[in-house]
């Protein structure tokens, strides 16, 4: 929930006027707690939240700055909750979801939206599904009727189907084949996640993208897809109660899924070794060190100790007064950059992420060591008051700052709903976070930063003969 | 394929009068195709190959030499089977085997078994679950009526499976948890296979062990055993057709099961970085280095490819003259002990694997660069005339040297039956080593032996305050 960038996001941005379908949203949706619950917080925003009878649930979040309105419906499968052996289909499916249903043809629902003078977008993480839809706020129930149709109306041919797959392979491709720290994080991610499905990349393995089949993508989307597997978050110029009769008029039509059942993965063994690994790759200028941590995220952590791994993250690893950037990039100075992550938002176990690149002539070896000096004097020694107190006052005060995007508010919302918190969890996140101690955030450092929870991994340039080919 | 035992075996002896159940037959099996292959070529021995018409295969190898019959059921389902999330399962079935029928309540047959002076064991592996029985001749049909009958009729009750839980939990720890070898075995599968089911234990992770209940074995059960799942294999002293029709009086009479398909497995992904991990544990008496290269098993391989990596682990690491020992704990010497193996028998990808110990004084880091220094020269130089030669003649002779245990040749057969080879295939094998070229097994060595397939792991002892709480 840290602010920080994390490295290798697979991230689009969200506000996009041409369709841009993002994957991996957990850099970004990180803050989703932090930056929503301040708002709700400080501007006494009240958020409204119904269940229609047939599960569907239904978040409302008055923003009256302007006559548009933001419609996010996100369904409750990401890439952890697909078969082994057939990877990237969350993924896929979202790109089917544009093709069209008896009643909208192939890339109606897109041309309405543009029609009029909206914008829409789409992502896949992990944990979730979601497509959005901004619009004037006249057109919320038009944009409605269409998700409400392709809810359960999706219709798919092998003829939009294949060229699809050589889309996705393309992506796959830009994303990670030709960007080298994204490959690395791959590779971490499936060292760091011995048995939970987070180990997979959320695009697929290739190999597997390029077996998918309309069959695949009918058979998830008939499992996963339904009103009971979905929250619609609005955000805009409505009201509760309207928005309510509009989502009833819509979505409330629709049957309930009874093959959705509640999401229960693989949990990791106690890790106990820690890895390392190295890729080489002619592409890469500057050496790269990341290191992960297997962490509890905000829904699997004890009271309190994911609001202190914020801290944490933070105060270790967030902008040039941090602990990492202070001592290796300006300190000593060993880095061009050092910094640290921590994301909360994931259903299941989560990660705590520190990664930086040495200065030239210093080896990423010289740059762990350091690394790990920094995070060993926060274990032994905690952090300041003065510290925490900045730390605390910076992370709710950029989730006041945060609150202006509309989208932003909404994604924030959905991804919380996503990965077990609920609306109260998000509204209380400051406070939570003022609540945080200096010995807290040292036991978190002492319990979590446990190198058997990690795997380093290690990017350098591959000078070999062969390199080219490789990469 | 290689005699080598590997590290961290979990098999236990095969020819135990106790019922004594193995896992992870991996290492002993290796030899399948080796040796009774040689003795079928060597003694002319006619093996007979029969299909009942529910799918049973049935294995016939006459061996005269005594009145007895080795009599073993192999099914086509090991742990790379099991859903994720419900690890341990094969193998906590195989133990629940013995938990009675209608017809034959708990330990009755193993009780017969005894009566008539036989033995019997189990085993389960990624790949396969197996059960027999050594019996005077006479015995063979109770025994395949008892199997027989087993094989749909399996009754469990929560009273039996619940204690049975605590029995395969004591065996987890004592096989794994009270081994650190076993247990750095363990890490080095999980991080070595990103994708496919290998990567999980045979005995299952633990947690999830601790959660396996009477609805688990029995569903898994249903959809797995089955004649059209099972091949038995009969080595004794026994007429091929009359022992068809005993299996046709007692297999024959049971129904196809609809619900067994085709094995497929995730693939893994290409290997693009290499991996290590290190485990540290209180009771380390001595440093240990094993790698673990992802290569082609005998399935999986291009023709010939197999073959020669069973030539290339036999002169890299097989005995006191192989290239590692000779080097590292002879000539330098830096080590205690060093060895290679391969395994050819796995349904899918397979492993090589390097391994040993340093010198008291020596890192394994300098024991790893040694050995990757012996593999580096074979890389560039290749092996000798007089190597080849030698390494291929001792496979054959120890194949046929390994033919005089009746209950191995049998083993061989059927391990060889579930991973993917033929009777053929067993039959022909000494040809094919001896058609290994010196540059196939140069080629091997560079094509396999390349550090971005492997995963290096190092075991060492824990002298933290906190180890002994840990171990």
């Amino acid at each position: 929930m840290s602010f920080t960038q994390m490295p290798c996001t697979q991230e689009s941005p969200v506000n996009s006027n041409r369709r841009r379908r993002s994957i991996g949203a957990a850099a970004l949706v990180a803050t989703a707690l932090a930056v929503s619950a301040a708002s709700a917080q400080t501007s006494g925003i009240k958020i409204s939240d119904f269940t229609l009878s047939n599960g569907l649930e239904l978040v409302v979040i008055p923003d009256r700055r302007a006559p548009v309105v933001t419609h996010m419906i996100w369904y409750k499968v990401g890439s952890a909750d697909e078969t082994p052996g057939i990877s990237g289909l969350a993924h896929f499916l979202e790109h089917l979801m544009f093709k069209g249903t008896a009643k909208h043809p192939t890339g109606e629902f897109s041309k309405v939206v543009a029609t009029i003078g909206g914008q829409e977008n789409a992502f896949t993480s992990n944990d979730y599904t979601g497509y959005y839809q901004r619009v004037p706020t006249e057109q919320l129930k038009t944009v409605m009727e269409f998700e409400a149709d392709r809810m359960t109306g999706l219709q798919l041919t092998d003829a939009v189907v294949l060229p699809e797959r050589n889309v996705i392979l393309e992506e796959q491709n830009q994303r990670i084949g030709n960007n080298p720290r994204a490959k690395l994080g791959e590779q971490i991610d499936a060292a760091l996640f011995l048995n939970h499905p987070y180990g997979r990349p959320v695009i697929g393995w290739r190999h597997e993208m390029e077996q998918l089949s309309r069959d695949d993508a009918l058979a998830f989307y008939r499992r996963f897809y339904g009103p009971n597997g979905a929250v619609v978050v609005i955000a805009g110029d409505v009201e509760p109660e309207q928005t309510r009769k509009l989502a009833e008029e819509t979505y409330g039509k629709i049957k309930r899924n009874d093959l959705i059942a509640p999401r229960k993965r693989p949990l990791e063994p106690p890790p106990i070794a820690p890895r390392s690994l190295t890729l080489a790759d002619a592409r890469v200028e500057q050496p790269f060190l990341q290191r992960a941590y297997l962490v509890p995220s905000f829904a699997t952590a004890q009271r309190g100790e994911s609001e202190a791994l914020e801290v944490l993250a933070h105060i270790l690893g967030s902008g040039s007064s941090s602990r990492l950037y202070r001592t290796l990039a300006v300190d000593k100075p060993v880095a061009v950059s050092a910094a640290a992550g921590y994301d909360s938002s994931a259903l299941d176990i989560s990660k705590f992420t520190v990664y930086g690149s040495p200065r030239p002539g210093v080896t990423l070896q010289q740059f762990e060591s350091e690394a790990d000096a920094v995070i060993a004097e926060v274990i032994s020694k905690g952090v300041s008051a003065d510290e925490l107190e900045r730390a605390k006052s910076r992370l709710i005060a950029d989730a006041i700052y945060a609150q202006d995007n509309q989208a932003t508010m909404a994604r924030w919302y959905g991804a919380a709903l996503m990965t077990g918190a609920g609306v109260q969890d998000v509204q209380r996140w400051p406070e939570r976070i003022r609540a945080v101690t200096a010995a807290e955030v040292q036991d978190a450092a002492r319990k979590w930063l446990d190198k058997r929870r990690s795997v380093t991994g290690f990017l350098i340039k591959d000078t070999s003969p062969q390199a080219e080919k490789r990469s």
